[in-house]
C-alpha cells in the first residue's frame, strides 16, 4: 500500500517542456531568451569566491530585495525574493488557500496552477476567456459567486500572449474578495508604448500579489530567480512562516543583484525580441499560419485550414527535425502550437522548415 | 480580515540562527564547516559560462544524481536532488502526510520539524530520548500506537550530537507502519571507526528515506543542495509530483557535483573538525563545562553548577563580545549552549574569552 496522500496519489505531476541537452536542438518550446544575460552579471560570477560558499545565505536576499526595491520604488517589506517564481506560486498556494477552499485561473492557463491546486488538494475551477481571448466582464463577481479564495491570472498571458490592461486588472482586484496573483514572467517583453505597469496597484489593493521572475526577461532561466511584489501584510507571512529559510543560495543572490543593476541590457534584448517577434508573425502569416497578437515573446499560433497537416503533427515533424516548440495536449489548443521568439537566426531556421513541412 | 488559512495565521515561523554579515564575528551557531569548499569546487565555479543560464537547468539535475548514485552505489532514481535538505523535509510532508494525519520527533529535535507539521495544519507530537539522550527501547511501537504518518530522527541527533546506531535505525523502520525519515545532516562527521552506514537499509525497507546535505560535510550552506535516497517509489512522488519542475539552479548543480567528485577534499575537513571537537571538549571540561559526547560538529554543553553563569547569559555575553553560539529557549535545554566546532584558532578564541566571562 503507498504512503502517499491520497490526493497526491491520484495527481499527475507538471508536465514541463522538454529541456534537450543537445546543442543542435534550435529551442524554442519554453520560453527562454535567446540571448546570454547582462556582462555584468558574467563579472559578478567571475568575482565569487567559493570560500564564502561554507556559510548560509542571506536568508532573505536583502542586497537582491533592496536593488528590487529601488527599480520598484518600493519598500523592502513589499519583496519577496524565490528560487524561481514557481517557488512564489506554490507559497501562495500554501500560505492562503486551505484546502477546502478553490483555486481559480482562465481557461486556457500556465499549467502548473491546476498542479499546485491537485498537491493543496483544493478545489480547482477554469474561467473560460472570451472567442478573443479576453477577460470575461464580471470576472471579480463571477469569482467571488464561485466563493473563489485565489486567482491565478498570467498577464500577459500565456499560452495566448495576450496583455489585459491596468484598469481591468484593478477592476477586479477591487471586485474580487480573494487574492489576486498577477503572474507577470513576460511582462518584460510588452512593448514600452503601452505604458503599461500594475506595480502602484500593490499600494491600493491589500489582495493583490504580483510575481517577476529573473528567467525570461533577465535570461537566468538556468539561475531560479524569481520575486513577488505585494503589500507587507501579504509578503510577510510568506518570508517569515512557509517559504523554507534558505531559499535562494548565495551564488543566484549575486547573479540576480547584478543582473537588475544592469536592467539596460537587459532592455535591449527585449526590444530585440520584439522586432523579431513582429518579423516572426508575418513569416507565420505568410504560410498561412494566424497567430494571436503577442505582448509576450512567443506566439500562439493556429495551425487550421488551409494548412493540410495538424498542429500536433507538425510539432512533431518539427522536433524530428530538432526544432522544438510546444504543442498542448488539452481541448482548447489543439490546433494550435506554441513558439518561443528566438533570435532572428532561429526564426528564419523555423520558418524555412516550417515551409518545407507545409507545403511539400 | 487577513487571508491567511487559519493555521498559518496561528503558527510561528521556523527560527533561524543569526546570519551576522561581519567579518569580526567568530560564527559557531548555525554548524558550518569552518573550510572552504574543495578546489575542484573554485575550478568548476571559474569554468562556468554565464551564456548557459538563459536556459532551464535541468530538470532532475541529472549529472549530479548520477555521481550521487556511484558514490553511494545505488541507482539514479533512488536519488532526488533538492534545494538544500530542508526543502526535501517539506516535500516529504507535502507528500506523505495528510492534515489529519500526525508527523513525529524526538525531543529535542530539530525545531524546523514542528514548523513544517504546523504549516501542513497536521498533527505533531515528539516521543522524548532518555536522560542519556538515547531512543527509547519500543519506538516503533509507540509510534504505531499513536498513529503516526512520518517520523523524523535526525542522526546523529541535533542538538545533542548523539549517533544511534543502524541496527537501531533498522529496528525502528522494521516495526513502524509510517515513514521513518533519518536526516543525516551531520553524517559525514560520524569516525569512521564507528563504520556506520545506514543507507543499504534503503534496500531492505520500503518506508525509509535518508536525507543528506552538501551544506555541512561539503562546506556548501551557501549553495543550497541537498539530497534524498529512497527505493524508488518513494523518490518517485517528490521527484515528478512535488517538487518545483527546476528545484535546483545550473551552476548550483555543477558546482554540487565537482564537491561530491572531489570528496577525498571534504573528508579532510571532517578529519580536522573530529580532532578539534576533541580538543574542544577538553577545554570545555577544564572550564567545567561538560559536553555530551558528539559524533556531529557542533556540541550540546551543559552551563551548570559550579557555573556562576547561566546558560542564555553565557550566549548573551559571547555574542556582545562577536563569538556567536546557538542558545535554544526551549525548557529541555534551558541550561545548555550548542557550540558548533570552528577552526582551532576559533574555538581557541571561545574557550579563551569563555573563560574570563566565567571566571572573571
Amino acid at each position: 500500500m503507498s504512503l502517499q496522500r491520497p490526493n497526491i496519489l491520484r495527481m499527475r505531476g507538471y508536465s514541463f517542456g522538454e529541456q534537450p541537452s543537445s546543442k543542435l536542438v534550435t529551442k524554442l518550446n519554453t520560453n527562454e531568451n535567446p540571448y546570454p544575460p547582462s556582462p555584468q552579471v558574467a563579472e559578478a560570477l567571475a568575482s565569487i569566491d567559493t570560500s564564502i560558499l561554507n556559510r548560509y545565505p542571506n536568508p532573505m536576499a536583502n542586497a537582491f530585495r533592496e536593488t528590487a526595491a529601488c527599480l520598484h520604488n518600493l519598500h523592502v517589506d513589499n519583496i519577496i525574493p524565490t528560487n524561481g517564481g514557481d517557488e512564489l506560486l506554490r507559497l501562495i498556494v500554501t500560505t492562503y488557500v486551505d484546502p477546502t477552499e478553490t483555486v481559480a485561473t482562465t481557461a486556457p492557463a500556465y499549467s502548473l496552477y491546476p498542479v499546485l491546486a491537485a498537491t493543496q488538494n483544493c478545489n480547482f475551477i477554469e474561467v473560460p476567456l472570451t472567442t478573443s481571448w479576453n477577460l470575461p466582464e464580471n470576472l471579480g463577481t463571477l469569482l467571488n459567486k464561485n466563493k473563489v479564495k485565489a486567482f491565478f491570472l498570467i498577464n500577459p498571458h500565456a499560452p495566448t500572449g495576450q496583455l489585459f490592461s491596468s484598469e481591468q486588472i484593478e477592476r477586479v482586484a477591487s471586485e474580487f474578495d480573494g487574492l489576486l496573483v498577477i503572474d507577470e514572467a513576460y511582462v518584460d517583453f510588452v512593448d514600452p508604448m503601452q505604458q503599461h505597469n500594475c506595480v502602484p496597484l500593490i499600494d491600493r489593493h491589500e489582495n493583490l500579489i504580483i510575481l517577476r521572475t529573473m528567467s525570461k526577461g533577465y535570461s537566468l532561466a538556468g539561475l531560479r530567480f524569481g520575486y513577488g511584489l505585494a503589500c507587507a501584510d501579504l509578503i510577510a507571512p510568506l518570508a517569515n512562516k512557509t517559504r523554507d529559510s534558505y531559499n535562494t543560495d548565495s551564488i543566484a543572490q549575486i547573479l540576480a543583484t547584478a543582473a537588475l543593476k544592469s536592467k539596460a541590457y537587459s532592455e535591449g534584448t527585449w526590444q530585440k525580441i520584439r522586432q523579431s517577434r513582429q518579423r516572426l508573425a508575418l513569416g507565420l502569416q505568410n504560410l498561412g499560419i494566424s497567430c494571436s497578437s503577442s505582448e509576450a515573446n512567443f506566439l500562439l499560433c493556429t495551425v487550421d485550414h488551409p494548412i493540410q497537416i495538424n498542429a500536433q503533427t507538425l510539432y512533431e515533424k518539427l522536433k524530428k527535425e530538432n526544432i522544438f516548440v510546444r504543442y498542448f495536449e488539452e481541448p482548447l489548443l489543439q490546433n494550435k502550437i506554441r513558439i518561443t521568439v528566438g533570435s532572428d537566426d532561429e526564426n528564419k531556421r523555423l520558418l524555412s522548415l516550417m515551409r518545407t513541412l507545409i507545403d511539400p
